[in-house]
Formats: structure tokens, C-alpha cells, sequence
């Protein structure tokens, strides 16, 4: 079942039903007034917009419309919890070499993992609107998890069951505030600005033998101005899957309805695969040539994030944002 | 004006106006059904709720009824965001001289601020529930502000006007997860498990002339198994005041209403005012004595949180929890 959220000019947008090959679509208006609201009671609302997408597959949809992703907002335009791990820590490891630095032997023992802002994401076609390219911008290939209600201690099998929805996510990252604020001790803040969505989210049986043992074994696509720069298999190098990351995040609390579980930026050891964000190639640079030579994006630069499926169709629809200068509206 | 949420099954609660005094309260179904739904409109329903306020206040509410802490949950029961500060540096000061450390000199340039978990918040009566009295359990006096929408790049002056609701929080953290978790480099997650909050959130005019500069100057009164542990003045010490703390967490985002911004645990360097959480005093035994003597909470402690106006009443109503064993469902 794919999910998408329109913009009905409310916080929380309308949700839609969306058909298998992204074309039409279908209001849930009948089912569930927003994405939160099924995930709220998911068990007895997610069969009814099950039907209504059975439906929709075979041409039956009542008042079924042609799909307008540049009409979507993120699936959940905000959520009660985003958290993002670094589920591919070959890509810390690869910074700190960068560095000189040895990587940390807790890395692979356990998912770094922190919490976000999740009161404002952007939708698939929403400007990445920000005050200073110096702030060195990067885009951010990567996969999240929707949960519904997990508790307190489940473990990694028992929160295998807790995944409802899979997403795509433009994880963006102002590389040059990262430094200052991993050296201050609290992780990131000012360096994650509102993270942006591709426009369905999925039900994981949708990605059929491709999601297995709680990864997807697909490539994530991206391009940076129109140029394929990665292509990085989602499989290969997860180190902690997606179960293994809501365990970690629900060991010391109940985790709620809708929270968002995101991979971090997926990255292959095999460098021919390109890289999901700019910092990967940054790095790589540094550790071969002393010199990382690949600028952050600029103004006006657009960045394409997509998966496709076995037969080459895109799964969630893309994510397509450009980079927009806004005012600032104070010198800092 | 005073706002609670009553526990009516739902995730999100019924929105209530409480009388300044504690006493009654009514129920706001006719004006917003949560406080979610009047933070998203709050220009159009907070005089409203104010009418009905005025009303409560004479002891001319149509339906009101006696107010019950205990059927409150958190004034939001779960939160867009939910970021904690450090806005009383001297902790950390502390915490680095305990440990024979400098302090970072960037701490008293720049708040540190983190994101933490907004999907559950507890009620003012409702129990720690966690697995382990070993993970080292603190309770943490603080105040946290509740926003409307700040634009991104909104200056402290900017922010002052977005403080729509005061609160208090027991901000708990897991001590001996803390420092693994800092070492790793993303801030803290399973160390903070769920937040605490007073039944009361209310608009900053209910502090009179103790609101004044973004600060709150009143005593934050702790109580630990019935002992009067701390009053620190919030007043005091708060390097970061509230708008400046909003202003640093919209630099590089939109903070969307609902958004709650802790100021963290109240210290003051006056060391006769006592603590606020366990970690401050440890701290100061460490220094001192080279041991830290005080235990953290064990299963069973209590922790009474409050403050108290120039009148001698309670403004928000008390936070008062117990830390109680729940099941480890697996071996950590």
C-alpha cells in the first residue's frame, strides 16, 4: 500500500491513497483524516485503506484523480518523534580516516542514533530554503522506518512487527555548524535543518523480495544537478538493520505512533557506487588526496533522490529540492 | 490564564482552563479540543479561552468542576519538538571541574541545546517507569517555554513574542548512559528517556513582575522523598535567556507552534540554594571530597517539583513522581 499527504492548506495535509504505479490517487477522507490519525489506530484503519488501494490498482477508485507529487508534503508534514541513526557507520569511519583520527571502537558495537526536529518537514517539491550556502550544504540519501506504538524494552524482533511504513528522506546537513557542534557535546542541531520527504511512504511488502531481514536490498538513487553521482545499495553495509534501530531507540522509553526512524545516509565500502551526500565524496578526497575538491551545494543547485524497483519503476516517487536562498534576517 | 490536558483516552487529551487558583477547572470543547489545536491558531483561540478564564475565575464557569492533578497528562501529551538547553552553564562548569577537567570555553558564547523525544511525555502523577535502577536515575528541575510559529532567522526579540505558555519539567536522565552516550558524539537519547511535566502550562502574564528579560525570577522548589533538596532561582544564573534560546534553535529552521524549549535543570551558584538533580550535588561531593556520597533515585524515591508565587501559591501545580521497576523484557 503507498501513502501520500496533499496539501490541503492544514498543518497536517489530507491523506491520499496512491496508486502502485504513482499515477492516481485517491482521498482517505472516508478512512482517515491524516497519516497520524491511521497511525494512531493502525491495526483498524490500515485493512480499510488497504481496500480503497486494491481498488485503485484495478482502475475502481470512485473518485480517484491523476497523482500531483508537486501537490504532496512529506507524508507526515510533522511528527512526534524523528530520530536518525548512522546505520552505515563505514561512513564515520571513512570521516574520521579522513581526519587522521582512529574510528571509535563502540561504532559497530552499538547504532549512533540522535533525535531531530520533526515539526516541519518538507514535501518532495519544497525549496531547501536556508540564509547562507557557507553554512556548506549537503543532501542526505536516506531510508526511515514509521512505527506504530512500541514499548518500552521490545527487542529487535518484536519491533520488526512495529514497522508500518517505509520512507525515503532527503536528510539535509550544514556541514560547517556540524564540527562546532559535535565539538560542544550535544549533537547536532543548528547543522539539521528541516529534513525533506519523498512523497509516498510504503507498506514494506510493497519493495516484495527486496525488504528482507529489516533492510531494503535496492539501490538509493541520487542526483546532484541532474548528474547520477550514487547509487549505493541499501543492503549491502547496513550494519544495524532497521528492528535493530527501533530496539535501540525504545530501551529506555515507550516509542509512539508515527515516530520516524531514519538509516542515515546509506554508503557502500565499493566506492564505485558514488555517494548519498557530499561530505562521503568530501572525505573520501581527503584521505586520497589530502584535498577535499567537491564543493557543498550552492545556490540553485537541485538534488534528486529516488528508488527504483526490480522492474526499474520508482517506488516512493522522487525527491526533487533545490537549494533557495531566503533572507536572513539577522547577521550572524 | 492556566491550561491543563485531562486524560479522556485519547493520545492527546482534552484541553481544559484551570482557575488561577487550582481549584476548578472547565472543559474548552467548545473553543479547541487540545492544547495542539490552540498553539496552531493560538491569535484566534486564546482569547477564548481567556473568556472562559475570566469566567472560572469569578466562579461563574457553567460546567466547571473541581480540578483533579491526577487525572491531568502533560499539558501537551506529546509534541512536535521538544528541545532541553543548557541554560545555567554553571552545571557543566561543575561537572567539568568534578572531573578535573577546563571547561569548553564556547559554552558561555553559544547555548547548547539538544532535541529530545516528544512522543510521550508523562503526566504530573505519573511513575518513572524504567527497568533499571542501575542506569543511575535523575530527576531535573527546569522550565521549558511552549512557541506559536518563529520564523526561521528570528532575532530574541523576535522569538519574545512567540512565548505563548510557560511550563515545568522534570527533565529525567539516565546518568550512567550519559557519559557513553556523550563519548559517542550524538548527544543524548536513551539517556533521556521520558519527560515529566507540572499539570499546568500558563501564559507568562500568570508570573506577574517575576516574568521579566525572557526569565522567570521565582525559586524552583525540589523536593526528593519528601526533603527539601534545592530552590534554586530561576531567575539567577539563567545565562540564556528564554527568547535567546528560541532564537538559537530557529537559526537554521522554522520552529512550528507547539514547539517546547527547556531551559534544562535550574542551578544557581549559590551552592545553599541546593540542587535541582541529583548530578549537581554528586558533582559538588566530587569536587569537594573527591567521592560523590549521594545516590541516585532508587526504585520507590519520589520527587516533588514546584514553584511557588510571591503569594505563597503554587503556580503550576506540582510534579510528583515516583521511580517504579517495570519488567526488563530483555537482557541488556
Amino acid at each position: 500500500m503507498k501513502l501520500a499527504t496533499l496539501n490541503d492548506g492544514t498543518r497536517d495535509g489530507q491523506l491520499a491513497v496512491v496508486a502502485r504505479d504513482l499515477k492516481t490517487a485517491h482521498v482517505a477522507d472516508g478512512i482517515a483524516p491524516t497519516l497520524q490519525a491511521a497511525l494512531d489506530d493502525w491495526g483498524f484503519i490500515a485493512p480499510q485503506l488497504d481496500a480503497l488501494y486494491q481498488l485503485l490498482n484495478q482502475g475502481r477508485g470512485q473518485r480517484s484523480f491523476e497523482f500531483d507529487v508537486a501537490n504532496c508534503m512529506a507524508p507526515l508534514p510533522r511528527a512526534f518523534q524523528w530520530v536518525s541513526a548512522a546505520a552505515y557507520p563505514l561512513r564515520l569511519e571513512l570521516a574520521c580516516k579522513a581526519r587522521g583520527a582512529a574510528p571509535p571502537e563502540s561504532l559497530r558495537g552499538e547504532a549512533l542514533m540522535q533525535q531531530g526536529g520533526a515539526d516541519a518537514f518538507l514535501g518532495p517539491r519544497q525549496d531547501i530554503a536556508l540564509a547562507y550556502e557557507q553554512w556548506g550544504v549537503d543532501f542526505g540519501a536516506g531510508l526511515a522506518a514509521i512505527t506504530d506504538d512500541v514499548p518500552m524494552g521490545a527487542t529487535a524482533d518484536q519491533a520488526h512487527q512495529h514497522i508500518k511504513l517505509l520512507a525515503l528522506v532527503n536528510e539535509v546537513v550544514l556541514r560547517n555548524l556540524a564540527d562546532d557542534e559535535l565539538a560542544r557535546g550535544g549533537g547536532l542541531l543548528q547543522a539539521r535543518p528541516a529534513a525533506g520527504f519523498a512523497p509516498v511512504a510504503l507498506t514494506p511488502d510493497e519493495l516484495g523480495d527486496a525488504w528482507k531481514g529489516g533492510k531494503a536490498h535496492l539501490p538509493l538513487r541520487t542526483h546532484w544537478n541532474g548528474k547520477l553521482v550514487g547509487q549505493p545499495h541499501a543492503g549491502v553495509d547496513m550494519v544495524f538493520n532497521f528492528p535493530q534501530l527501533i530496539a535501540h531507540l525504545c530501551r529506555t522509553r515507550n516509542v509512539r505512533a508515527g515516530s520516524i526512524v531514519g538509516s542515515g545516509v546509506v554508503a557502500n565500502k565499493d566506492a564505485r557506487r558514488g555517494y548519498g551526500c557530499i561530505a562521503d565524496k568530501r572525505n573520501l578526497e581527503l584521505a586520497a588526496d589530502g584535498v577535499a575538491a567537491t564543493p557543498f551545494m550552492l545556490f540553485g543547485d537541485s538534488v534528486k533522490i529516488e528508488m527504483l524497483g526490480e522492474d526499474g519503476k520508482s517506488l516512493f516517487g522522487a525527491i526533487e529540492q533545490t537549494l533557495k536562498q531566503i533572507e536572513a534576517r539577522r547577521a550572524r
